[in-house]
């Protein structure tokens, strides 16, 4: 997940390429700063005139999800370096990451079961790197908690029980990402929490403001030393019902079944191109965006945003036939969603 | 047309309301300074949680298109002045003002007719005010004009043809307003350039800078002494077609038939709703967005949603129970799209 929104996305592009022009050899007797802001505006002109980004957004997003480990990933890595040779960068290359492989598997369904309120069909969605149920399912009582600290004071109430992470994100904050961050960890780290409390799965309310019935994913780890059990979220719509089911069923059950799966870490690749520096080339000006999606969502914005930006910027700079001093390159990191491999292999 | 974006749309709302109350009567012995950030804080706080804008707006959509003199514009009124009583303003009121009454009519029709690129049907719709065209519609050769120059240097060639508008707003400005702005002047005034050109009637490309086949509308007026054309606009991507037909076949001819009538103005209202100020209730702080739109559209954002940060902003303010030292009143004002007659009477 990567902080960014459409509103700021031509400005982005204009500002990354604008402050990698800060390096424009000077080809006359002008003075740096007003040559700066001329070719300032020459690139903001031809970014607003020929919107180029979304067409290489077009070009990633056409791959599908891109989850590390997929067909679709590696198929994404190899049109975005077809991509930019067509567009005359130069050097580009793919550098090797070894990245994690989790699939989701096929059928994960879910349900609420009480006397009182009748059977429920709940969407469920695995948390990436979760283990699987058992093949029949897992069906238990519910105990549900808004914080971590509400789960501590539990004492036995969990035991052999699903535990319901039903924090919502804090619709006080204006800053929507801090919402996020604050509702996170009952994602990230409910599995751990809720095995500790001896849970038997955690079942999680997706993050975000939104009441619909989309369940989210995203991604989670296990500890060493504490056993592993099932995680999934269900969407906010679905959180609000099963809270409610329990207020007045305290007995209702939850019944999930998932069938996701880790395989064996498998090579995938960065992906970059350049404009070489005509002064300084070995002093790089690096622009990057994440190539990897979710395997839920083609992740147009998160982060195909950020790879169509990076490409877009150099792309201007070429096409307007400026000569940074130094190199400008323009790096698609593979796996920031489940790992980060690529940014620190 | 007011100047507001999706993004703004809380903020508005919490800085409309803090604004507003920079006037509340101090309780305690707590410095103001410190005491207006409690206050601030609190509005911004319940404004988030209970996002009562929507539910104000969603009263209004629910009345359909707006425009001056028709029915739904009154309903509206009706509906929120029944609003602003239900959420315990003081002083509801309807205040009267003429508007002008301009309708549709039935049946808007437009096509391209071209012996070599065929006959092309093409969505018109009046421009505001427009006169309509006879019963068989007009039939006639086209001249294409990017700008109010450009038709001046045609000479005769505009003479019994009808004047093409086809100039597109500058993607170059990256405030999308000002490129609004620009364009703006062939809708509300094509009409008179075409006719003191000897051209029988305007067609104007529709202004986005979005290539769609929705033609908008928007208010237009005619000179006294020049004689009263009939001026419709077409979509961006029907502006492109006709302009790419132009340059194959400079005889092609563009007909169109339009049935809009200009009836007797009639009276409509503003609707106001307010909290008294308790030390200086004479001095009044105005919040206000206006209520009509135009008729092919229920103008959501513009301005329903200015109407609904209007009421919110005081609504929040009066269930917190603060006490403003001066009057803090809503407007709702009548006709801005067609006339601005509410806003001046």
């Amino acid at each position: 997940m990567r902080r960014s929104t459409g509103s700021r996305w031509v400005a982005w592009v204009m500002v990354s390429a604008a402050a990698a022009v800060l390096c424009v050899v000077s080809l006359g007797g002008q003075s740096d700063e007003g040559r700066y802001d001329q070719v300032v505006a020459s690139i903001s002109k031809k970014g607003l005139r020929e919107l180029g980004a979304y067409a290489t957004l077009a070009k990633l997003l056409a791959e599908g999800p891109r989850l590390t480990g997929s067909p679709q990933a590696d198929a994404a890595v190899a049109a975005m370096a077809v991509h930019m040779r067509a567009l005359g960068f130069e050097n580009v290359r793919l550098e090797p990451t070894t990245v994690g492989h989790w699939i989701r598997g096929e059928g994960e369904e879910g349900q609420i079961v009480s006397p009182l309120a009748g059977t429920i069909p709940v969407k469920v969605r695995a948390i990436g790197n979760s283990i699987a149920t058992p093949s029949q399912g897992i069906t238990a009582g519910v105990v549900e908690v808004r914080t971590f600290q509400e789960l501590e004071t539990l004492g036995d109430k969990a035991r052999g029980r699903i535990v319901f992470f039903n924090g919502a994100m804090d619709p006080t904050l204006i800053d929507a990402f801090q919402a996020y961050g604050g509702a996170a960890r009952q994602r990230s780290g409910g599995a751990v929490a809720a095995a500790k409390a001896g849970g038997v799965a955690a079942v999680v309310r997706s993050l975000t403001l939104g009441i619909d019935d989309d369940p989210h994913t995203g991604t989670m780890s296990y500890d060493e030393g504490t056993p592993k059990i099932p995680a999934v979220t269900i969407s906010t719509a679905a959180a609000e019902r099963l809270s409610e089911v329990l207020r007045r069923d305290p007995e209702a059950k939850f019944r999930f079944r998932t069938s996701s799966r880790t395989l064996a870490p498998v090579t995938s690749h960065n992906v970059m191109g350049e404009i070489r520096g005509v002064k300084k080339p070995e002093e790089v000006i690096l622009l990057g965006g994440h190539i990897d999606s979710w395997d839920l969502s083609p992740g147009a914005h998160d982060d195909g945003a950020g790879c169509a930006q990076s490409i877009e910027a150099l792309r201007l700079i070429k096409d307007l036939g400026l000569k940074p001093k130094r190199t400008i390159r323009a790096v698609l990191f593979m796996d920031e969603e489940n790992g980060g491999s690529g940014g620190r292999d």
